[in-house]
């Protein structure tokens, strides 16, 4: 690979001097992420400021040629290391990427760059009666780019599934330089293999996205929130069945054990039961008129499962309330000690009060401080874990807590990444879920796609 | 490639005589799917009807070992040729394949083999209170494999999505005998490339599907179905864009031309007004306690657009005598002339009364009788063209429109195909949708997958 001095020397010939950081203060947080990233990670040897497609094609072709990882970059929001850099290389920083191309209200569809924040999507459609469902916890800061990238959820995946769901078309730029459209313009499109949705989670490996066509739907007309507290994660469970067994579908079946409750009480206080087992945040939404039903459907539910202290909130205030403590779960945890690390666990629905259970017992037994988030609908948890990254001792037991909970996901048919992806995070555990035929097949498509192993080396497999 | 009385020989040592086809008279009919695929077919060498994984993965291999062609089969009912015999081969029925293998409510999953009938397991769902929303017009007799194999969408897509929107995991048989499973039994998943969506829609030339895990819904509680009548399409389509303007997600928008509204009247009497030029058929569902609500929207929407006659059914009987006229149109189309083609053009909604007046016009420069259905919502149209395919100088005329309904589709930002496939239908026109490059790595896929061109060539793309 060529010496960053060489890189420097070179950019600065193919973009404009502004759009370029070297110096190693100013590249050091390019080496990091939102997740744990030390000891995996490098200095990159430049950050680039893409503008235009044009822009992105000169970089990549550049890199290509002298073997210099690329690792793409939006907001830095990912919890798995999806954009830290391994081996050195150019940081795409697409934050000035960020224009919104079309939006057509008639057709329900928005064409954006890939540093359009996921929030500013959101408001766009709102603003005309639409809606952008996913909202990654991160929304009002993460970009559209990197949702694509690492597949992103969010609490409303229950109802109105993820990002790969409205996605339409991609326009990406290969590792040659090739730029191509992937999908139609369309709702629907059946010709040729649907490579769009090949790129959607692929973390920045296969080629870089510089436009992105998404999928609209009408906005609902009202929601509400819905909170009951439980004496067990098992009673919660079987109220949410008895949700389903009612036939709602609520946008959202989020929920808080107690660790989190009590957390986020301390640090945003707003009156929740902490002295409860489990918390369900339901949102249900659809036209007015169906409210109450839903609603009464809803506690009727709740109840039945023994659930206390059931609320509604209708307003959009309140709602904002209850939906600003839950996200903050993440801010209340790190409060809790110098670091805090968030996972990502997902097994069949019926399995997550196993999966709930066994986590708390093997935090436990690491004597690991951990606060559970999730949406229980989607059977998928978010462990956080406050710690002292700094204490190896602490860090040993992590990382051995993280091992067994991993293996406990896949004993419960489930898997090790619901929504955040696998980055250089998950990597090693790759292997334990994806049988070694499939991976070798995601190797030889990564071969075709980017040959010379320049687009975000080192993450998903080696 | 192997004569067929060699093929007849070494299948009979790998598959039990009773599941086996050899004459030629039984052959003949595997041929031939629903499309017009006469001229690009052959008798296959021999039919397999399949019953285990294993039975799949024995006729893979030998087939992979002497170059055999693997055309799967469901029944038969795709529209582009997708299961026709350009190159002769082994086809394999998957009608003896069709067990269910597992349902579980609290999941909301099903489990099922690719020859189980679409109709079963939206029958199977609705017992538990739940719902497999894909809905090709012949979802009582077409199977989940074939489903899959063509990304099927069907009437409820504007609210639903398609069968790739359902598809939690497949188990697949490779071209070299290897069992695969893509993706993950959990409801969201985030580990390395989404090879099950890269499945979904590759016509068989992939992978051979032997088992699918779906994703089911809660059903909802209640569904009434508004018809209106337009004097002109851009009317309807008025009335659609106000529905959307309103915030009502119908399940379904679907319409019928003049010429089909007269067509079915004659064939299944109800009482269409077809004298109008257009009309829409609505489905709104969801609670019951919304359907005034809704109903009231729609019908304000379409009065703004000047619909005339605007009817609601809302009792089961009163909706499946509706659907039952709309989607006897192909089958009433027949009456008309010796054959019909019914065909499969989608563009961006905002186009999508230019495209229908479009179409008419060119049947009409090339003096063809043309019925049209679709679904508005999603741009999507099904031009039903009645001829004799005997009656060369017709057919000549026929392929002329055809390749100018494209030209318009494409000319609209629209794609070839929203939901029927490629097949060899269509192969001749995909290079005008789809660019070389793209084209080039879905070649390279198809080589990684299957380097000896075995299974199901000549489709999608030579």
């Amino acid at each position: 690979m060529l010496l960053k001095n060489r890189i420097e020397k070179d950019l600065k010939n193919i973009i404009s001097r502004e759009n370029l950081l070297f110096d190693k203060s100013e590249l050091y947080c390019y080496s990091e992420d939102s997740s744990n990233s030390r000891g995996c990670t490098k200095i990159p040897d430049a950050v680039v400021f893409v503008k235009t497609i044009e822009d992105v094609r000169r970089v990549i072709k550049y890199a290509n040629e002298h073997r210099v990882p690329v690792i793409s970059r939006g907001a830095g929001t990912n919890m798995v290391g999806a954009c830290t850099c391994p081996r050195g290389g150019i940081v795409l920083n697409f934050s000035k990427m960020n224009r919104i191309l079309d939006f057509n209200p008639i057709n329900m569809t928005m064409a954006v760059e890939p540093g359009v924040v996921v929030g500013e999507i959101k408001k766009i459609a709102e603003s005309q009666g639409l809606y952008y469902p996913p909202d990654p916890s991160n929304y009002k800061v993460s970009t559209i780019g990197g949702s694509i990238a690492q597949s992103s959820g969010g609490a409303s995946a229950f109802k109105y599934g993820t990002t790969k769901d409205y996605i339409l078309n991609l326009t990406v730029v290969l590792a040659d330089g090739t730029i191509m459209k992937l999908g139609a313009n369309t709702i629907k499109d059946a010709v040729g293999y649907h490579l769009n949705q090949l790129i959607v989670g692929s973390e920045g490996t296969l080629a870089i996205v510089v436009e992105a066509e998404l999928k609209l739907i009408p906005k609902p007309e009202s929601r509400r929130t819905i909170i009951g507290y439980f004496d067990s994660i098992e009673n919660a469970v079987s109220g949410v069945n008895n949700i389903i067994r009612n036939r709602i579908c609520p946008s959202t079946i989020d929920f808080m054990d107690k660790n989190s409750m009590l957390t986020v009480e301390q640090y945003y206080p707003c009156g929740i039961c902490y002295e409860k087992e489990a918390m369900l945040l339901i949102d249900i939404d659809g036209f007015e008129s169906s409210m109450e039903q839903q609603q009464s459907l809803v506690i009727e539910s709740l109840k039945k499962a023994n659930a206390s202290n059931i609320q509604a909130a209708k307003s959009a205030e309140e709602i904002e309330k209850v939906w600003t403590a839950r996200r903050s779960s993440f801010a209340a945890t790190a409060k809790l000690a110098p670091d805090v690390l968030s996972d990502d666990l997902i097994v069949p629905r019926s399995n997550i009060a196993k999966m709930v259970c066994g986590c708390k017992e093997i935090c436990k037994k690491y004597n690991l401080k951990v606060c559970l988030v999730g949406h229980l609908g989607d059977g998928n948890i978010h462990p956080q874990i406050a710690l002292n990254l700094d204490n190896e001792e602490e860090f040993k037991r992590y990382y051995m807590a993280k091992a067994e909970i991993y293996d406990l996901a896949i004993s419960l048919q489930g898997t090790i990444s619901g929504e955040h992806g696998v980055g250089v995070e998950k990597l090693s555990y790759v292997g334990n879920i994806v049988n070694n035929s499939t991976l070798e097949y995601m190797r030889r498509i990564k071969s075709i796609f980017d040959p010379n192993n320049i687009l975000n080396p080192g993450k998903i497999f080696n």
